[in-house]
């Protein structure tokens, strides 16, 4: 059997190639541009709109500021003995940690609204306090020994990508709640479209490598690298549209509990859902909260803001399943990792494939996180990083499921295919849809 | 029997004035002077510290500035069905009613803090946008038909001077929220002092007067005035000290539940009391938050924020009672209407009575709320103003308990002999003292 | 004035008398009779009624019979400590306290419902073991020395008296919270009957006595007696029927805000409220829950089961208030002191006035316990027992209201003119229906 | 590739046999066996027992006798159009409904303990009257027509075994809960005892057949049979005991939040875990609760009542980890399917392998459920059954963790290798215990 192991078939077709021997200076000008996207992000707020947290789930935009810059400080600035570094404020240590008890208590995360203090005008000088600091920090490193300074520069300017996501998400939430529905930005989303015919893409069984090649920058959750046993499976050419998921609610959906895991019922009846998050009925029909303001439902764009169980649910009701993770990882072998991404500043999903081909199902990437089957637990073989920093990942495989592929507010060079996000089955305010699987037919 | 009750004794030695026949530019002179004092007390503030709301007690600071000005617009201009007046913004009618239900949906108060929009720039305009109404108003109305402008405006004058305290009293908590404890102003509060012997006033049994006399405002439920016995009681020439409460919590106050009602009891063990709210333990002994940052506690000054349950407690321990709301009413009779409010700008208790004379009672007004042994019930007779007016003091007769003379934070124009402030017994945040009471000997 | 003072007109025409000189034998009897005639309440249970609790306000039946025992245990047996008395299981100190911190710490209030130990039968051992040695130390007490005795025990037998009512309101929730609604026993209470016309009966202002007389049995907390100075009043000669309380929910009564104390419409609104506890809409009209199973409603017995909460609005309605609880202990004066109570063994209201004269209100005493308008506090100059008994009624004066005059579930022998009962304004398990009074007219 | 899948490896050595061709009568005297050996549990119970519920997630006695009958009468009894089966008690259906909304409402599941009624005695008849009836029809049952029968009947008895265990862990928490604590049955359990060495048993990498082959009965979540692949791995020789869990405790396991998932460390603070369930430090040593009563904690015997939160942070203290189920399952491949069950009438871990031979772990049957690694999910094709039995396990497929092996209150007759037990990870009232895993060394 050993021999055939070597045969597993690998997803990666195409593995993308993020660059390894970048040197300091390079780095340094990806991080003040990284850093600089964040605060491009805020341009839109008001300074009151940075303060507030509407659900424990969403932090405020000053938060995000803060902790993404505490972040630096603690595990490059502080960790790094030699640098001689002050701490701005020493407060801050508490105040803008998120999780990580490793490096100290932290402020009580459904509490990180009621600081008016530090303002929004002092957290921007934190950041570029810690700016100047890193960015010396790199210009003082040689290129031998400065590996380790790299690494945790990569890791804080991924964290500070997934943090650019939060603030649109969070901020839609916060605008969501305010009856006024404020919007943040002039919509740029076209209209209209149609919706193409689901297709199936067919995968046979067998043993595939999955996870992360350690080429190029991965979470400590993507790794190791190991073999899955799939059956034959089939996924759908596309992520379920409006109007799909609007045919489920008109057919009762929120109304059957024989389609709803026991949990999600539950959750339903607690909760009264009877849409997606954001969804609402209108003067003239069904309207959706976006960036931009309530905007029309446009039924040919991907459903988005479901939770895992409004997709189990949907996915009983179509005939279909979700996809594993693994299925989700394999099925996108091919694919380009292209799309419907935060750089695009629509910041929702859209109309249209972004691919021409019919070899590869489209929209893996970019528009919405797709939920899968799989509860988010470790890999064969997984370690946590050592030290706090192992808390980035590992302490939360419980209780989540696994979505993968980015979304509409995703920085496109933040994703990768292998790439496990991970979220509360009833989560909903993230950019988080749904793509059908089945399995595979003789 | 009849005629005895000819000879009640009234309280109100010295009735104040206010004037009647106030002219309609003095009037609106008056409404300036009271809106931009409101404004004034904003001054520290930064833009952050008007949005946030740490507990559903507390609201922002915006959040009054609006809600009082949707308080003239609603019952000045817009019941005003001749003035042609037109709303700024139709969404603050929702957005800044309080409770009064007679003129509409109210947004949820425990939500108040969601809002980072309507921006404080913007309430500002909204502000200014009812007092050039409002004026105008005044302006155009001829003397014989303003009697109910008049009265109406004088309404919201009060209604803005009870928002005037709230917006100290919740900015407080609101810092105090923060683990880094910001200052409101600087402190100009003088340490040290002394702490005066306790002395009683002997008052004897008899059938006395309280209530409002008709003469100048009062609020609905201070009337009727109305006749009530009195057996002999004495109350205590100064409130109780942080020192005395200090005593009390030494001698275990906290854990003796022999001491409590018990509600108050219940109170106690479920927020795990063990001091007056805003006390803690710092390197220095005892310190105490207050409108200037974490001070030392001055032992000499008023006790201050403790519930009902405490100021209930400690008069047990130290074998009194708290005076019911008759007996303060007439045991205040000859004080002078004069003391440590707002004016001063000090914002907490001071030392030093405000009183040469042997003859009254000293602080009977300002520094602190003293609690009474009475529930906020109707007065015989009381009937609530009619329509949504009626809603302001009548619906709160239920759980609440009344206490008297105002505190540090209260405009001094504001307050009267008569005045009826009511909270629930386990409200802390308000600047509440104890005054106590024991029966009379023979 | 003080003289006329001596003219106080006593609302108490004529004064029940109680045996001052009972003889130890006779109050043996005595106890025996009433102990006994709690344990014939239970004879209709089965075995596992008497376990359950279905909310906290509820106890299990063999709590109620085991905690009675227990307070003769704890304030007769052990507390006499010459009679060398033995507890029959020393955990009964700590599992049947039910709020006399003085004497110990107790089983958590609302975790009655989980002990399925000690068993019924072993309760009812208990309660035997207690009675055997009450008995015996009555029979050994000289008549000289047993003042205090007969005191304590007098009280513990008030105290049984209490429970009796409520081992019958609380039987009633736990077969109401069954779907399956099973009888207590079989129904003696008679259909139809008519609605008297209600008329008013008028009292003068006055200085009137109120509280207990010292002759005779009653609470601490219905002395001293005391003068009250009353506005002339009105009150209803009967209390309010199911027919016209149809009529208030029929007119919107639970849709409608402005008629409602502020937490008493969030409690409607929090739960949902359309009607008083027990009634359903069934097949042929309206159903009520009762001690025999689910019956129509009768339009024309005092309506029941009723939160303050209701009765304030009802009254608002109405155009009418509720009594304060002087005007109904005046009113009372000359009624006669018999009612629908629970020696009828009936247990619900019923119709006609029990009453031939026109000259006193009907029903003061008996059929439902009537809300008032005061909160429960203390009167002038009260003082708690003193030990652990001090714990009895006085730490229970915060957030209740005041009810008089006794229920269908009331033991006759029980209630005095001056008998104060008291609920939190939301509680509705009990008894309580509501007497309209108004203003005097001039 | 797929040649080498033909080979791939069963975990099962020697596959227990369940008769398929069992005649109905034989099936009537099994079924009437496992019928009587419920009861038999219940037979050392008070009345009083039976009805009381302590937490949700424990249910009365009582109810789990009635529903257990309900499952026959729904399932086999009702669905059976042609037998005229007529219910004994329509509210019955509603009553002991479980979760199955597919059959109608269910009461709600944390208020099964507030029916008294019907009562022990009249479920007791109820089991009777379906037992007649479920006897009834397989003796009419034909040979030849009567397979879904017999499946049905199949069914009802596997869930009735499970509810066997229910009785047991359920009970015990009802008598932890009373502070007299007492004793289902006598001691049977011995002390004191030895700790085996811990060996690991190692297992290859390769691709392994997991799931139910079909051959005898297995619930709809053990199937289909699968190939998963395997990493190397090593399985631990015994479960964990009390003194190795003990050790954790005593190393500050519970105060150390490096060692727990982020969810298990808010679970331990919320509840302020310092120990598994049922412990507690008494005058002589730890103690714990057993259905025999307080006993002195055994050292030797497996650790039990642990959540999935607290096996996580033993095994991360431990430098091990859980195992998979696909590796439990793989491990037990050829063990023995023995052990201490609930035969044994125990119903405590004991000490002492059984098992002599060191080529298989010991003790992966009975004592305690280990807790794997894998998340409750569907295996791959996994269906639900049809109807609302697809019910019985399909829709808790969120949020829980699978364990393995059974329990000492488990029936042996009950267990499977491939039986997936599923509880949520902060359960810990079950017979819960951990076995440790670690990655395969080279």
């Amino acid at each position: 059997m050993q021999s055939s192991l070597t045969k597993a078939q690998s997803p990666s077709v195409a593995v993308e190639k993020t660059p390894r021997t970048q040197g300091d200076s390079e780095l340094a000008a990806r991080y003040l541009e990284i850093r600089k996207s964040t605060e491009a992000l805020c341009e839109p707020l008001a300074v009151e709109d940075y303060v507030i947290q509407t659900m424990t789930d969403v932090s405020p935009t000053k938060w995000h500021l803060a902790h993404t810059s505490w972040f630096f400080e603690t595990f490059v600035l502080v960790a790094d003995g030699s640098s001689g570094y002050k701490p701005l404020d020493e407060r801050y240590r508490y105040l803008f940690n998120s999780y990580y008890k490793g490096v100290g208590e932290a402020h009580c995360r459904n509490r990180r609204g009621v600081l008016s203090r530090p303002t929004v005008e002092e957290i921007y000088r934190y950041r570029h306090y810690v700016d100047e600091h890193v960015v010396g920090l790199l210009e003082k490193a040689g290129q031998g020994d400065s590996g380790r300074l790299r690494e945790l520069i990569t890791l804080g300017l991924n964290h500070e990508q997934q943090h650019q996501e939060l603030i649109l998400t969070d901020i839609k939430y916060v605008f969501w709640c305010n009856p006024t529905r404020p919007a943040y930005h002039a919509s740029r989303a076209a209209g209209g479209g149609t919706t193409e015919a689901l297709r199936w893409h067919r995968f046979d069984e067998g043993l595939y490598w999955t996870g992360h090649s350690g080429d190029g920058f991965g979470y400590d959750n993507e790794s190791p690298r190991h073999r899955v046993f799939l059956e034959p499976f089939q996924i759908a050419s596309r992520p379920v549209t409006n109007g799909e998921f609007a045919a489920f609610i008109d057919d009762g959906g929120y109304r059957r509990p024989e389609l709803w895991l026991s949990d999600g019922w539950d959750t339903v009846e607690a909760n009264e859902w009877q849409a997606p998050l954001y969804w609402e009925h209108g003067d003239g029909g069904l309207q959706v909260m976006t960036l931009a303001g309530m905007r029309a439902l446009n039924e040919h764009v991907p459903v988005c803001h479901v939770s895992y169980y409004e997709a189990n649910a949907f996915a009983r009701w179509a005939g279909g399943r979700l996809p594993t993770e693994a299925e989700w990882e394999v099925a996108c072998g091919a694919a380009p990792m292209e799309g419907n991404f935060a750089e695009n500043g629509v910041y929702q999903p859209i109309c249209g494939s972004g691919c021409d081909s019919d070899l590869t199902p489209s929209k893996m990437f970019g528009d919405v996180w797709e939920w899968t089957a799989s509860a988010y637990t470790a890999y064969p073989g997984y370690a946590p990083a050592g030290g706090a920093l192992g808390e980035y990942n590992g302490k939360f495989m419980s209780n989540q499921m696994v979505s993968r592929g980015g979304s509409c507010a995703t920085p496109q060079s933040h994703i990768r295919r292998t790439y496990r996000n991970f979220f509360a089955p009833s989560a909903r305010w993230q950019f988080m849809g749904i793509r059908l699987a089945k399995n595979g037919e003789t």
